[in-house]
């Protein structure tokens, strides 16, 4: 681009350096496309992402939207012809009302800086993707994002309220409300969390907090056979115990957790649950989940509720995916399937493991089904590359005949978009490219994530 | 319609019987209109519903989808050239599945009938509207229904985890899913919960359920002012009481129930709020919670683990209604606010029913900013009549200044239409005509309804 096309943006600012497209040319996502945008452009108010909008589609550029690009699907790779629109500078707290238990945010806001902030009030945003001390409440709105919370409190829609919208043709939207409840038309609030960037760019995002929970009691309990686990996890569903969170890690993601930080778990566990409860009375239900986890076969169940011993495991817990990279390349997946399902989806992984001559990892949210099997290959051989790809896609496979979905918190992005079509029905489908056009008519925003393929506005 | 018109709708049941027909031609509501619709329809399969929304688009029918007639907006009122789809023989508990904690259900099923179900599986489905003994599940998802659980569980779309749906042209959709979690592309589900049957008729629900709580501990609080009350329901919210209920009467509210089943309110008082927690730790909720009402002006405030108690008290709530009723005619609003400008709203409608010479009644939720105001009139009467839609003009627009929205919980219907669109801005209003016609093209469902005016699809 040259000077007058650079200025024709409008006060955002713009780079056209190479070094700075191509880092903002791609998310933490594996074998996805991705293109050197044409521009990276930063606005730092509603009204100059209005301005960049109305000039990309003056000059029929895609326009791909970016919080801080720890996305796992491919959302927020740049396309052919797009630009990068970068919602890093609309990083202001706007305000925070205890009274109300809501706070007003920008797209720009790391989400661990909002649940800092809102704690000072006694206050507590639940969602906590895995990123959450360098993701942006932006992005997760974007995404619908989940994390470690949802077995209890539910995912980023759940906490949503309201949004500031700039549209494609730079128009500006306000959808839901601030009031706890409201029926006044559409629900365009939840219709615009998790379309990933299709629909409009969000500016402004009124989330619902709750009163600060206790300090958790924690349950580690370890289990020798698979079954064991998966019998824990349905009679802990079927008693009612109320867990802020149930995490499952696998043999594979033990063992590379333990050669990365040795933290002394049996070479012969199968598989150990993670449990914690918030609750004021968290101590009795800890001992009812390590009594239900022994009842269903667990060789060991400690109850802590030592807060530094919780960190160490929750530590553990999140160093499942650093520690499986170090094995080699990795390609992460993120299914979901029926609570009841999660030892046949992790079985059918252990044997697409053994078929492909691969080593894949699982871990994941129990409570939710929410499994992030994680293939490891060698990205230096093809062959390896081809078995990689053919087991994300039994996998996948695999979670939709459990009666599962092919994306539980990532998203579809360019990863899962082959996916999407078998997942929704031909009406579902039509209604998304239906829904697509009537947001986008000319296609600019993000164009095909999200929508099934093939896509193609309709005329 | 002759008899080849009557056999031309498919297998469903057919009335054109005027009193049949009269009797489903418009919901409880007051001062909206409806009109004699062609003929009634009762499909008794998804097929079958098919089948009549292909034919309803043959003739240019309008299609008014109506569950139990319990609805208090007029969003199921029979209109001109149109008929009336019926879903009372779509009424199975399709299943319930205790460790996923789900059942799927269709429309006819009444929503006190499912509580009662999934209860004897140790679960508890909690939307509980005010007509939760008569009203179907496909009103509730219809219209987002709330009721007095909302405080702590949330509405209907907060347990809505998939849809089938027959759209316009009459093809089957299914949305949503079976998992916990789950983001393949756009939220259609909550797109289509709150759509008052503009969208698509609604013919399976999967809902989410949660482990039944514990029997609930009461308080009874008092006030000699509403400015005490105000300041009761602001402290239980900062003190972060984790009440499962918490409702507020008026002085004119509390009369009126009083004439009609003495129970010794006393006539100095302001307003009640009655409060619940139904946590394992209900005892200590509820003793905090009289507490923080006692520091907040009460003039009492009892606690009672006694449950005919706390059903004797739940039971004046539910009289509110019908206590009003009994002096007059009734007009019944549905604004909310934000929990912090309760007493200014109850202020207002004070000083609204002193202008217009009017009784009227508050009482809602007050956990949620939730409040009903009840203006009672003679029918008879035209300045009555007209003073009443002048206070009711008079209160939504106070319930926007406080902040707050339209509707709560009853939905806009036809009679807050003419206030839609004072409440979207001019770009979520045209989304809000784009979306319709995605939908439904052609106009046929329930046309005119949730969409601001003037509506008429977009050419």
């Amino acid at each position: 681009m040259d000077d007058a096309d650079l200025r024709s943006w409008g006060p955002a600012l713009v780079s056209t350096d190479p070094d700075v497209m191509a880092s903002y040319s791609r998310d933490q996502s594996r074998f996805t496309e991705h293109a050197l945008p044409e521009a990276v452009l930063a606005p730092a108010s509603t009204e100059e992402v209005a301005e960049v909008l109305r000039e990309a589609a003056r000059r029929g550029l895609a326009v791909v939207t970016r919080g801080a690009g720890t996305g796992l699907s491919g959302a927020a790779n740049a396309q052919r012809g797009s630009i990068v629109l970068s919602t890093h500078r609309l990083d202001s707290i706007v305000s925070i009302d205890p009274d109300e238990q809501i706070a007003v945010v920008q797209p720009g806001v790391v989400t661990g800086h909002l649940r800092a902030a809102v704690a000072e009030h006694g206050l507590f945003y639940p969602p906590d993707p895995g990123s959450v001390d360098s993701c942006t409440i932006g992005g997760n709105v974007a995404t619908n994002a989940g994390g470690m919370c949802c077995v209890k409190y539910g995912v980023t829609r759940d906490f949503v309220r309201g949004l500031e919208v700039v549209l494609a043709d730079g128009s500006i939207m306000r959808t839901g409300r601030r009031t706890a409840k409201g029926v006044a038309g559409y629900d365009l609030t939840s219709l615009l969390v998790g379309s990933e960037g299709t629909l409009g760019v969000i500016t402004e995002i009124t989330v619902r907090l709750v009163p600060r929970p206790a300090p958790p009691t924690t349950v580690l309990a370890t289990f020798s056979t698979l079954a064991a686990a998966g019998a824990a996890v349905q009679q802990l569903t079927r008693a009612g115990v109320r867990l802020s969170l149930l995490e499952i890690m696998d043999r594979t993601t033990l063992s590379a957790i333990e050669s990365m930080s040795p933290l002394g778990f049996d070479t012969g566990t199968a598989a150990i649950l993670l449990a914690q409860s918030d609750d004021p009375d968290s101590a009795s239900i800890a001992a009812l989940a390590a009594d239900v986890c022994r009842a269903s076969g667990a060789e060991d169940a400690v109850v802590s509720d030592d807060g530094r011993e919780a960190d160490l495991l929750l530590q553990a817990r999140r160093l499942a995916l650093p520690a499986l990279e170090r094995l080699g390349d990795w390609l992460l997946d993120d299914v979901c399937v029926p609570r009841t399902r999660i030892v046949d989806l992790i079985t059918s992984v252990e044997d697409i493991a053994a078929r492909e001559d691969l080593v894949i990892g699982v871990f994941g949210h129990a409570g939710d089904g929410n499994m992030h099997p994680t293939i490891i290959y060698d990205e230096g051989r093809p062959d390896s590359r081809a078995a990689a790809l053919r087991a994300f896609d039994q996998i996948t496979a695999r979670a939709l005949e459990l009666g599962g979905t092919i994306t539980g918190e990532h998203g579809v992005g360019t990863l899962k978009r082959a996916w999407l079509g078998t997942e929704l029905d031909a009406s579902a489908a039509r209604a998304h490219r239906l829904v697509k056009q009537a947001f986008d008519p000319d296609g600019i925003l993000n164009p095909g994530i999200a929508i099934p393929e093939p896509w193609s506005p309709i005329a």
